[in-house]
């Protein structure tokens, strides 16, 4: 298995921190309709229905708002993308439950909590160092994964960092574009990404995830 | 040829134009660092080295210069992407042409620009109808030139439309990412880049575009 930043931290299921997750999912959604410099503390309090001073019960600062759901969309990638795949000795079973982990993640989650991923620039610095890491130790894990792959001439004939990066390219836009009250089911768009993920990268066709 | 919405305002090249274009790419920059709520007149004029009088000589506010900013992304892509593909008939050299002219575009372009794309909701509901429609147009084109390769065979057992956002996804992703002062050139990037895209929607290994 290649090494990898660890990243343990449990995702909270007190009901504190349920609460908390809610007010992350709607202050998320207004930072994308207003932009972040744009959103105030006191919009995120009335979409979220709580008081100026509720929210500051949950939260204490906008940038601390930002880096809390930045943490709280880390934790949920680690949980239910980085730890499972990380169990997988095997390096082409590894990569499709990386692709199949992140697409699904992104096709049921919000959309708007990975697109303010984007917003490191707000960030205090010892902020932004620690999700730029995190964010990193994921990439890192790609990558190392698809070297794995090209020592065993599975990979096609291309740099394993730019084959990183146009995967997760495909499947980050997915918070841009899917909406799931529209016409294309979840399970489609999982089965037509794993058949593009794996057959861009891996260089036979007996690599078709659709068997 | 699939039927498409045509846009073919031409790219300024007065010497107005040129300094405005200049204007641009500084207040996309800007734009992406500070977020557009986040980003001032001031701001804008500053890093292009203007006066605030001298600013509005270029722009009439900043809507507009959003708008404007756009507008050029749009017209670029056009001049360098659709009109170019739109001549070639046969659809697999067409996608070919999509995916080189894109990337190559972003690869040698600007990346604020490509970002400040995502900034719609930032628009005049008129402004932001047209920017939506010239994007829908580049999409529908993505989108039937894979509906022309699924009737001749040549598309994998996927949905054109899942197909064409992959390939958005994975190309724009380059303006979050490569750097041109970095360790990868970009002929290697767009060879890898076509490689992993052409293998990834069509169907079979003859597809390779490393020949």
């Amino acid at each position: 298995m290649p090494k990898l930043l660890k990243f343990n931290e449990p995702i909270p299921t007190s009901s504190k921190g349920k609460r908390a997750s809610h007010v992350y999912r709607i202050a998320a959604e207004i930072m994308c309709q207003k932009g972040y410099a744009g959103t105030s503390m006191n919009d995120i309090a009335e979409a979220a229905g709580l008081t100026k001073a509720g929210i500051y019960h949950y939260i204490r600062g906008k940038e601390e708002l930002l880096f809390d759901i930045m943490t709280y969309a880390m934790d949920n990638l680690d949980q239910r993308v980085i730890a499972p795949a990380q169990e997988i000795a095997d390096a082409e079973q590894r990569l499709r439950k990386i692709v199949e982990g992140h697409t699904t993640s992104l096709l049921e989650g919000v959309g708007a909590i990975t697109i303010v991923l984007e917003e490191t620039p707000a960030l205090t610095a010892a902020h932004r160092r620690l999700i730029k890491g995190r964010k990193r130790g994921y990439f890192e894990f790609i990558r190392q994964t698809l070297e794995q792959l090209e020592s065993e001439g599975k990979l096609r004939s291309v740099n394993p960092t730019i084959a990183a990066f146009s995967l997760l390219g495909m499947i980050l836009w997915i918070s841009r574009w899917y909406r799931r009250e529209g016409k294309l089911s979840a399970d489609q768009v999982l089965a037509d990404y794993l058949e593009i993920a794996i057959n861009g990268v891996l260089n036979t066709d007996k690599n078709s995830s659709k068997r």
